[in-house]
C-alpha cells in the first residue's frame, strides 16, 4: 500500500517516516512539507538517508489522492482541519495526528483551541486512536485521531481503573515530565539547550490543551464527568513522558485486586508492559519503541494508588501509534513494523 | 572561626568546602575522609584547587576540637550520631548534616532507619536547622539537624499554608524531581551516567524515608497531623530539586489570598524568591546559589492549589542551608557568604 | 539458526539481544552471565521484556554447544581467551566481541593487555572482523574478532585514504569522543552521572589500548608502520562516538580527489553513508544503528585533510557490527537484522 | 565605579550581571537591549532576581556616558563597532566583548566578518584582552578586546611553547569542544536541545572565525605566521570548552622541560591552574569560574605533545575574562570579584 505523510518535515513526520521504512505493507510515496519543499529528506535528517532521493513537495490534494491510499497527517492543529476533508473528499483514509479531531464536542474544540471548527462532521466520524480503548472501532475507519503524548499515557495509567469504576479516577492527579521533542522541531527559548539543560519545570499548569482530551477519554471509559489536575513539566531529555498518576482510592481497594485489574485490562495488549506492583517505569526503557511500561503501588494507609506509565512520546505518544492505528484500520496486525525494542541505554 | 568539615569526601562535603572559601567569617582548618584519608582535597576535587595543601585526615575528636570550634559533620545516618556526641563533648558547635538529629521521635528514627538512636538526648536538644520556619530557635544553637534536600523544598513549599491552617494541606500530594547528585557520590546502577541519562523514573514510592521529616515540619506548622503523598523522580541533571505540590483546598480559598499568603510569610526571608502566581520555577535559575524560588497556581473549578520550589539540592537543599544554620548559629548576617546567584544557562 | 550469547549482562551483551529480537535467521537460545546467574533478563533490562521468560545461566561449554551452533562472546578481554577455545573445541563459531583476538602478534597483546596470550594458534585463525575492509575473509570464519569501538571509526574514517598511499595518513590525529556507554556497564567514578553530566574530558591520552590496534589496521591496509596519535575524550551522552582524523596530506591532493576516493572505496558498502565535502557527521543520526556517517573537508592552505566519521560505539562498534560479521560467516546478506535507521532526534 | 553593560539580554550580558553582583569596586547602573527594552531583567532571567528594579533600556550614547563611567559592550560583531566610538567619544572606557577589535588587521577583519572595518583608528589603540599575555599593557587601557572563547583555551593551551619558541606550534592542531551556550541565547536548530542532545559534531570545519584570532595571538607570542588547524565541535552541555592541542614537537624536547615551561609561565598567573604532566582537565571543574585548567602530555615516541586547556566559556571564555581585563585597566587586583570555585558537579 502506498501512504503518504503530509507534514513530513516535524519531528513526528520524520518519525513516521523511520518507522514506515521497518513497515512490510507499505511503501513512502508521497511526502510533503511547506518551508522545505523541493529539499531532499535526507538533508533536513541525515537519520534518513535511505530517503535521499526523496523530496519535499508542497501539498496538494489531486496529487495527494493520486499518490497514495492512505495518509498521515502531521501538521499543526488548525491546519490539520483544513486539510484532511481535501482527502477524505478523494477517498483516501486519513490517520491524524493533530488535535483537530480528538475532542468531539466542537465547542470544546473551539474553548481550548480558540477557533471554530471548521469539519464538525467528520469530527463526528473520526475513531479516537488509542487501540488499547478503542474496543474495535478502528477496523476499517476511514478517518484516526491519534491521542495528544500525555493523554496517552495518562490514558492508559488509569484506563482499567476507570472501566472498573475505582472511585477517586475522576479527580485523578496528573504529574507528567516529558523530554524536549514534545515541543516539537520548531524553535523556542524553551527548547534551547541551554535553557533547557539541567533544568526542570512545570509549564502550561492548568490551562494545558491535552486536560480536555484526558478528561474526555477517561470520562468516557468511566462514564461519569471527571475534573482531572494535569501539570506537564520539561525535563532535560529529549524524548520521553513519565505521567505519574495519583488516585484517591480510599481505603477499600486491595493490592492483589489492584494486580488483577491491570493484567487483566492488558491481557491482550501487545504493546502494554505491567511491570507491576512495587516496580516502576522510566522512560528510558521504551525509548525509540511502542512500548507503553506500567507499574503502581497501593498506600494503604494513606488511600492512595499510585500509578506511573512511561512512553516515547513520538512513538507511542505520536508515529507509532498512528502506524498500529493504521494496522488496525486496515486490518493488519496490530504489532507489524512496531516490534522494535527500546534503544537502551 | 575555625572550622572543620566531618566527612568531607562526598558531594555536600566538597560543596561546604566550596562555599567556606567564600565565607569572610570562617576559616576551613579541619577536613576528614576515612577513605581517602592522605590524599589532597585537590586531588578528588580539582574545582577544589586552592585547597591544594589540605589533606583529608581520619577523624579523631580530640584533634578536632583542636583544629575547629565549629564542626560540620556529613556522615551517612547512623555514622553521624557516633561523631557528634563526641564533638559536642568536647565543647564544639555542630552543623550536622545526616538524618540522624531530624526526627524527634526516636521509635520513628528507628522505624525508619532500622537503628536504635543512641544519642537521644542531644537529639532532644537539636534544632531543625530549616531557618525560615525555625522562628529564632538557631540563634545560639549548640547542635543544628541540616533538614534533608527534598523536605527542604516541600516545607517552603507548604509553609505557609500549613501556618495559615489552610485545609488540605495534611494530605498534600508531593511529586519531585531530583538531579542525580542527591544520590551522593558513591557509586549505584542508577546513578551510571548511560542509566540515568535520557530518563525519567520514580523511586522509593511509598516508602522514601524524607516523608516522616516533612510530616514532622509540616505537622508541626499546621499543629495537626499529617498524611503526606511524597514521590521522589530522578531525572536527567546533576543538581536541581523541584518539588510540585498539590493541595486540595476546596472552594473557599481566593487567588489574591494565596498572594498575600506567602508574600507575607516570606516578607523577611532573604533566599526565597516568591516569583509569585502563575509564574513557575525552573532549577537551572538557582544552580549553584543557595536561593528557593516558588511558584503557585490555583484552579478555582477543581478546588486545587499547585505549588512548585525549586531549589538547588547541594546547596539550599544540604551545605548551603548549613552555612545559612551556622550564620544563624553564630549571630551573623544570615547571607554571610551565600549571596552568590544561579549560575545560568 | 540458534546462537548464543556468553556474557549478555554487560551493555553489548543487551545490545546483542536487542538486535538479534529482529533478525529473522537465528534465534537467541542461550545466554550467560556469572553475577546474574538465575535471574530473569528483563529485570536486568526492562527494555528486553519480550526475553522475560529466559534467564542467565552460568557459562558452561558443554551446555553451551547442545544449545547453540554460534556464540557471540561478550566477555571482557582475558575472559574471552579461556572460553572460545572451549568453544571452537566443540565445533562452534564464535563471533567474539572482546579485545583478545585482535592484535595479532602475541607480544604485541602482551604489552598492551598486561598477560600471555593464551591460544596464540586460534589468534592466527581468527579473522579481524571489520566487514569494509575485510575482503572477502570473513565467509566461512570459525573465529571473528570484532574490532573495538574506536578503531571501527577510525579506520572506516581512514580506509579509502590508507589504501590508496596518500601520505600522511601513517602519522594521523585521531581525537576521538566517545558516549558514557563505551565504559561499559560496571561502575566507576568516570561514569557516575554527576561526574560525567556537562563535562568532557581527555583520558587514556597516549595509552589507550585501541591506538595499536588502529596502527595495524591502518597499518594493513596502508602496507606500511604507522605512528597514530589517539585521544579519547568523553563527552556527556550515552551513545556515540565521533573521530575526528587530521591527516597531513601536503599540497598534492585535489578535493575531487577525496571524494571520488571516499565514495569509490564505500559504493558497495550499505552501513557507510558518505555525507561528502563539507558535510559533516553528528552521532546522534546513527543512534541505535548500525550505519556509519562520514564527511570531509581538505584545507588547501594547510595541507590538512580532515575527516570525521561518526558511529553508535554499541551497534557499528559492538553489537551491530558482530552480527553483521556472523551474516557474512553465514553467507546471508551483510544487512540482515541491521536495517534499523538512527532514532533521531 | 558605576558600570553599565550595553548588549544585556544576551548570555555574556547576563554573565556580566551575573559575575558584577559580585564585585565590591562596582555598581551596575546602566543596562541596555534593543529587543526587550522596557523589561525587567528578572523577567528574562530568573537567576538575576536581584536586578528585579532594573529594566533593559534602548541604547542611548549620551544617557550612557551619565549612567556610568566604563561599560561593557557585549553586542554582537558589527553592532559594536557602530557603538564603541560613541563611547569613546563620551570618554567613557570600553571593555568589548565582541570580535571587532580582535584582528589587528581591517584587511583580516573584512576577510573574516564580510564587512569594512568602520572605526580602524581605534582598531590600533584597542589592547587584546587575555590578560595572561598581555604584559602590562592593559593597565590604564580605554578600550580592551576581549578575546574569543576559543582563542582563550587554545592560546592559554599554547602559550608557553610559543614563546619559548617550541617547533611545531606554528602548525598545531586545535580540536575544540564547545557547550551551547557558546552559541548564544539566539534560536538555531543547532542549538535545538532535541537536536543538540546526545550528540556530537564538528562545524565550521575549515571556516570558523576564531583561527585568524588564534594565529594572531599564537603568531605574535612565536614571532612567527602561523597556520594552525582548529576545528570546533558542539557537544552537549551548556558550558564549558575544551581544546585539546597536537603539537608535532620532535624528538628534542623532554617531558621535565615541558613541565618547566608551563609551571614558569603561568607561576604568577591566579587564574591558571596547571594540572600538571599526565593530569587532563575536565570542563566541569571550571564550571561558572574564571579559572583555565591544563594538562599535557609529551609522547616521545610520536614526537607529540598533546595539551588539554579547560575553561567556561562564558567566564574565562568571555565575561569573566571581561571583568579580569576591567580590574587590570582600573588598577585593581586582578582577582577582584572572580574568586568563585567551579561549580561541582
Amino acid at each position: 500500500m502506498r501512504v503518504g505523510v503530509v507534514g513530513a518535515s516535524g519531528y513526528t513526520g520524520a518519525e513516521l517516516l523511520r518507522l514506515l521504512h521497518h513497515h512490510p505493507q507499505v511503501e513512502v510515496s508521497y511526502v510533503t512539507a511547506r518551508t522545505y519543499a523541493g529539499e531532499r529528506v535526507s538533508d533536513l535528517y541525515p537519520h534518513l538517508h535511505i530517503y535521499a532521493n526523496m523530496c519535499y513537495e508542497e501539498f496538494d490534494p489531486g496529487r495527494a489522492a493520486e499518490a497514495a491510499e492512505l495518509h498521515f497527517v502531521a501538521l499543526p492543529h488548525g491546519e490539520s482541519m483544513r486539510v484532511v476533508p481535501e482527502l477524505i473528499a478523494k477517498g483516501a483514509r486519513v490517520i491524524d495526528l493533530s488535535a483537530d479531531y480528538r475532542l468531539k464536542d466542537p465547542e470544546e474544540y473551539k474553548r481550548w483551541y480558540g477557533a471554530d471548527h471548521t469539519s464538525p462532521e467528520l469530527l463526528r466520524k473520526a475513531v479516537y486512536g488509542l487501540p488499547e480503548i478503542a474496543g474495535g472501532k478502528l477496523e476499517g475507519a476511514a478517518l484516526v485521531a491519534v491521542p495528544g503524548c500525555y493523554p496517552t499515557a495518562a490514558v492508559l495509567a488509569l484506563a482499567p481503573l476507570a472501566r472498573a469504576g475505582i472511585p477517586g479516577v475522576e479527580s485523578a492527579v496528573i504529574d507528567a515530565k516529558s523530554g524536549v521533542s514534545g515541543a516539537g522541531r520548531s524553535l523556542s527559548l524553551a527548547a534551547h539547550f541551554a535553557q533547557a539543560e539541567g533544568s526542570v519545570k512545570p509549564y502550561g499548569v492548568g490551562s494545558h490543551r491535552h486536560t480536555p482530551e484526558m478528561e474526555q477519554a477517561i470520562g468516557g471509559l468511566a462514564e461519569k464527568a471527571c475534573r482531572l489536575v494535569f501539570t506537564p513539566h520539561l525535563v532535560p531529555m529529549s524524548r520521553g513522558i513519565l505521567a505519574t498518576c495519583y488516585v484517591r482510592t480510599g481505603s477499600a481497594l486491595k493490592p492483589e485486586e489492584v494486580d488483577r485489574l491491570y493484567q487483566g485490562y492488558y491481557a491482550h495488549c501487545p504493546f502494554v508492559v505491567c511491570l507491576g506492583r512495587g516496580r516502576f517505569p522510566e522512560t528510558k526503557a521504551v525509548c525509540g519503541s511502542n512500548y507503553c511500561h506500567l507499574g503502581w503501588h497501593l498506600d494503604l494507609e494513606r488511600g492512595m494508588l499510585t500509578v506511573a506509565a512511561a512512553i516515547d512520546n513520538l512513538v507511542k505518544g505520536a508515529s507509532g501509534q498512528a502506524v498500529q492505528c493504521m494496522n488496525a484500520a486496515c486490518g493488519w496486525d496490530e504489532k507489524t513494523g512496531l516490534e522494535a525494542l527500546g534503544v537502551f541505554p
